[in-house]
């Protein structure tokens, strides 16, 4: 952690402005898509999943300057666990700050998707948690923390903000569960009974299945990259424009 | 505002084909979808939405050592509003200039489009303001203004061209007004009974939100960048480039 | 032009087989959708020009630093044009020895595109030479030409593979003739009387349209970036890595 | 071969998983696009060359680091052939050991996939060896060959994770074969009686037929840049940040 980060009030605003819009992305692309291609699940996710490859990389190149733009309590944790070895990396008290941000962020990009297209807020119906599901989201999100912590640790972290708007948008289609991947977002998605929804019984899985996939894609990151641990701080400030933001 | 910027009424001929080549994709790909693709509105906005985002990113990289690549008025006038603090910036004649400029190409690149496909040039009867819609032009707006003066204040208006590309992309799917944001396309957009065009009855309140928007978007900015209104004019002159335009 | 440019027969083969893959792309890519989404025809131009979007993009990587990636006439003819002001770009016979290669490789990709998909080459019988369609050329091809250039005058020619395949990816949709904006291609098109085709009756008529919006993006270039013609052999030899090939 | 290059044993992991990741990309989202899009085989390839596209371009830029990020042993034989002629890239054992790690890879991505969509693994029943689909393998492969190793012979080895993932996206559509390009790939798909699965009986004539684009590619490669020889290793290690990994 550099002396010249911005103060965590402004971090917490960054991360909690940030998964709301990009929860409002796949809540609110997917209600467009459901209205407007109702005959074809396939097209609708092919839009879900354009719109959200496009925004996700734009929201981290608007965010990442602030807070690192995690957007995901899986990323602020595996930050923080990178950070204990070296001394760098969020503290656990910025932990909880970060998670309880995305997590109301992601509540409220729900709750302003559906008034924008005129839906009413409710919960979500959509049960998702089939064993091929958990091992889909297993993967995701063994991917995700693989690539974030990879372009980190060999210093590639302007690369960040397309890398992972791609990742999300292939996982979108090659892992069975879509790719939620974020136990903030996967939260934030029971709040709109609609194509991205979520049943609240299928989320206890989902998170399990996610913190996993972290531990996974840690695990291989280790074996790939030594290193990593030494670098974790580059995901928190990706790039010396940070400097510009104090 | 430097002073090897190229004179007004060269910056003001790049806003209005700048602008004018906007609009004609906007509405040329909206009628190529809908003649091509009749039975989908859903891929008609894939299509029209795909035009835009690599069509949008090209105008930005040509026009934008000259101009500045806003097309915008919403745009212009926050850049005005940033520049009064610390003298850089467009000053309120180059403002108005910009503003007209923009119209005139807007509306242009409607009857362009018109004569490419062959359609007559007459007012839409596209009724478009819904309480829905208005909230979704804030969005749209807001974020597209944190966008481009976020990239500025953060020294990225390289980076310009291809995120408010891929922002417009994503706008078009997660705000339930297809992300119009701009006060000259909407205008423009008046002059085709098409897939892209909007009844004029719509077009204030549509215009308010986009300025309530834009309004919301300087707002955010100045709490996630206090240093924002320190570099604002590097969104006119985006890099060192520009200087062989002169 | 400079010392450590390849020999022209070099450039040549560059520029036919460069021609020729990108003919094979716009062709395949056509057949293939034609044959895959037989009920949607703008399915299918979303299709062709995707894969036009990524293959022209790697084509001007791959050929660039060899010939400057032209595999179009209009674009050399340009490139000539501003060079004979000082001294740099093509010379009459070099222009003479790129259209030759261009028009070979064009001819050559249908042919290998057809047989790919196992389909007989013959001479289409596509009837395309509407007004709105050569209006929809001149466009296309002044457009294309102002990127171009401008991307050379303002020394960002690293940028061409994305930008140019970013705008015929556009301009594929918001013209009404789907932008051939190429002679070679043009006449190369004739040959596969599938979806991409053009009959042979109406290649006159484009190929004239397309030196008329040659000439109108050249005449804005100049009025734009009046510094264009002492930069255009930065057309040629987008950057350093050129030399490597020699 | 730098001294600093990671082990073999850590290379051929990242080989392994590489591989496995891509073919897990290419099967899944067949799968995903095949339920989803039941009607449509168009709009299912296009959903998988759009999974394929961005998923291939993010798993070059996480493995590229430390293995080159091959996952093709087409590639990796171009790379032993050229590196023989001046004592750099992959040594015969080395060759071997990567290869073995693309098998493996590949035929554990598939099962990955099938068991993420709960389908059973079991071999492929689409013949696919017809005469236009092996001139489309010779193309494509030929194609892929030569853009790998033109980037690296120019030094721009940065740019072939986007390159490659723009490049198989395009050859999905121009080649009728949709591009298998890579022998171990192919192994894998015979693994997933699915969208992207292939028959046994077809997989020596396609892999034959890669062999010989392989070959065509690096003919054409020594045409256009003869300096290619002498810069084979730039694809296994295609940048300084590589050096963190050790």
């Amino acid at each position: 952690m550099t002396s010249n980060q911005p103060p965590l009030w402004r971090r917490a605003v960054a991360e909690l402005v940030g998964t709301s819009l990009l929860v409002m992305i796949v809540v609110g692309s997917g209600i467009a898509a459901q209205q407007l291609s109702p005959n074809d699940i396939g097209l609708q996710l092919l839009q879900n999943s354009t719109a959200t490859v496009l925004g996700l990389t734009v929201l981290i190149l608007v965010f990442g300057p602030v807070s690192g733009a995690h957007f995901n309590p899986a990323v602020s944790l595996v930050d923080w666990i990178l950070g204990r070895r070296n001394g760098t990396g969020l503290t656990l008290p910025e932990l909880g700050t970060y998670a309880v941000a995305q997590a109301l962020g992601a509540v409220s990009g729900s709750v302003v998707a559906n008034a924008m297209f005129e839906v009413e807020t409710s919960i979500s119906v959509k049960d998702r948690a089939t064993l091929g599901h958990l091992l889909g989201e297993v993967v995701a999100t063994a991917g995700l923390i693989l690539l974030i912590f990879t372009l980190a640790a060999t210093k590639r972290g302007v690369l960040a903000a397309p890398a992972v708007g791609a990742y999300i948008g292939a996982a979108y289609w090659f892992t069975s569960s879509t790719s939620f991947a974020n136990p903030a977002v996967t939260v934030g998605r029971i709040f709109s009974d609609t194509f991205a929804g979520i049943a609240p019984a299928s989320v206890p899985g989902f998170v399990v299945a996610q913190l996993v996939g972290a531990a996974a894609g840690l695990g291989l990151l280790l074996i790939l990259f030594p290193a990593a641990a030494r670098t974790a701080d580059d995901v928190v400030l990706p790039h010396d424009s940070a400097k510009t933001s104090s």
